[in-house]
């Protein structure tokens, strides 16, 4: 068992901050749906969760995930299947690090991550060390939608990832773009 | 100037394979638009090109750029503008190397990626060597849409990067996550 086996990705859509520092629930869109399963499974990882208190959303996901573990999907394209088999919906990041806690008997570290640094930021070589030095310890990394997760979200985490750096001021990657260079500075080879 | 800054990419939807090995045209979907933008911006590439024969959608996506640089989105997400700024519709590959030969007066070393290796492919390493060893070199990095760019392009490029691999077998990243993961390796901090 490699030390991604016991780490996970949360997509959280509540709580985040929209343009206007509001609190808000952003929308599950189709693709974070596939290119997070696909980037999951590729890397090795445990879970793929989805966030969202909005239950409707929640199902709608349920559907297309059902739709292609066992529906006509399934056989029509296996990799997106195999993909798919990582992710869960889950209503709060509470309830997901209960479900880690739950499957492993341990309850998982919580990572939070954001375009921001923080005082007490961990670099992506002090996670990894982190990881590979208790390979059953479970991780959950937290990415935000939207303007970025809450501050009050930071503030609960066990640790903050420092942020991702460009070449220049402009540091505003989408976070499809943030997950998959997180994961592979953490676990590619 | 850092060598990004002679370096661009392209999103390529035609000539492309389907799931049957069929040569193929796909569709530009607006997320590419924008996450590949961000892309290009935060690690301070020269340009971001999508290529695509069907004058229709680079007619689109032209639009939505205008929308973003000079329209109402320019006020509001300022950030998305100085992404957009970087964005350039082309016709085919042919017609992207020879605007990046006008502009800089080199020809670029056209750099061919895909999922599956080849028997000459250079390292990331490599190339990265290759691309400090002059820094005025013009590059441009070739991403396929659908399943892959064809066999014909893979041997008409003067370069063919290593594929990125995951934990097992299982390697199907979506382009938006081999893109990011490619010039995080190349030009991350």
């Amino acid at each position: 068992m490699t030390s991604a086996a016991n780490f996970s990705i949360a997509l959280v859509h509540y709580p985040v901050y929209d343009k206007h520092k509001d609190v808000v629930a952003t929308s599950v869109t189709n693709l974070d749906i596939h290119d997070m399963s696909r980037l999951t499974r590729t890397f090795g990882l445990d879970r793929y969760y989805i966030v969202t208190p909005v239950e409707e959303q929640r199902k709608l996901v349920e559907k297309i995930r059902e739709h292609w573990l066992s529906g006509w999907g399934s056989t029509y394209n296996p990799k997106r299947k195999m993909a798919l088999e990582t992710l869960q919906m889950e209503a709060s990041v509470d309830t997901a690090v209960a479900d880690i806690e739950k499957r492993t008997g341990r309850r998982p570290k919580v990572v939070v991550t954001g375009a921001t640094g923080r005082d007490n930021s961990v670099s992506f070589a002090d996670l990894k060390a982190l990881i590979d030095a208790d390979p059953q310890q479970p991780f959950l990394l937290l990415l935000g939608t939207g303007w970025g997760l809450i501050e009050q979200v930071f503030n609960k985490g066990d640790l903050v990832l420092e942020p991702i750096r460009g070449a220049g001021e402009y540091n505003h990657l989408s976070v499809r773009s943030a997950a998959s260079i997180m994961l592979d500075r953490l676990f590619g080879r």
